[in-house]
């Protein structure tokens, strides 16, 4: 019914999560009837994301600036590292306001379901960040799953030896929740409760 | 947290009805993740519609082309026209594929509350159509509100002494209901049920 061009819209849209085909139609009529105020915003925004979007090559977190604004601000505390597995946790965490420090994005988490291997997550990496010196704590903040906890053991066990203090989330996460799911107060819990690795 | 240029992005897309700021974050994300596969994609559609989008010099219809695609379309049952008050609720009887003829959009409804008069809606541009002939049959299918029945009888009168058959959409319509959210099966039933204005 709707041009060719109208129908490619509206399926990028729908493919977008939260999105069906349905709420994508009545995005793009809104977009349609909307020119200047929504649809012009909206390309531009993407225009200028799509122009500089990087991924930082410190921390792994996607940005408009390599390296990102987090670990670009001065007044983050460089000496303490938080590492989640991925991106959505790093914004959860930072949503909260509550982790002072810096970030480590691993990119996954170890399955043997999906075959994710320790050399498909971002670990030297971050051992080559704490080789680099002047980190003291390292909270590993990877999700309540049973794969989120053995990524946690691996990471464990590979920074043995550095003279950090290795903490993990407390467990007042729910079982099975993903930290992208929680809310605020759940996450302040968990992350005031921190305790280090046996 | 983010980029100015995400932050930007993510209330562009917090705007469209049917996201929120949650899950805005959450395509925002999903677009940075996915520049290929999805940003990219977004982009290009919102440019090239940007580029065409027209409103159809007919109908009032929204689309890439003027006449948009329903006029220009030859299969379409000329004689047939059905009035509807907004775009949506055209895309929402064009999506049920029950209506063979063409469509005229109002531009709204009657609304002593909104302030919206005669002169605010394309009812001289209808009778300028049906001035020039060739049509038969008009469906008035303004919503089954007040300000729609209204619209209706308003239009009516208007119509009269033109050598058409007016009909309006069937009582099948619930009480309040406005086309735009109805099942594909009440729209069809109402459209079957048609019967001659009063
Ligand atoms: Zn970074
Ligand atoms: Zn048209």
């Amino acid at each position: 019914m709707a041009s060719p061009e109208i129908e490619v819209l509206t399926q990028a849209l729908a493919r977008l999560p939260g999105l069906g085909p349905r709420s994508a139609r009545r995005a793009v009529l809104h977009l349609l009837k909307k020119r200047e105020t929504a649809l012009v915003p909206l390309l531009r925004a993407l225009e200028l994301v799509n122009e500089r979007l990087a991924t930082c090559s410190t921390c792994g977190n996607v940005d408009t600036t390599d390296p990102c604004a987090i670990c670009a601000d001065p007044r983050r505390d460089q000496r303490s590292l938080c590492v989640v597995e991925e991106v959505a946790d790093l914004w959860a965490l930072e949503r909260s306001r509550l982790f002072p420090g810096r970030f480590h994005v691993l990119g996954g988490r170890l399955s043997a379901l999906e075959g994710v291997r320790p050399e498909d997550l971002s670990v030297d990496r971050l051992i080559a960040r704490l080789t680099a010196g002047g980190i003291d704590e390292v909270v590993l903040a990877t999700n309540a799953t049973l794969e989120g906890q053995t990524t946690a053991h691996y990471i464990a066990e590979r920074l043995e030896g550095f003279p950090i203090r290795l903490t993990r989330l407390a467990h007042g996460l729910p079982v099975g929740g993903e930290l992208d799911y929680l809310d605020e107060g759940t996450l302040a819990q968990a992350l005031r409760a921190r305790r280090p690795i046996d």
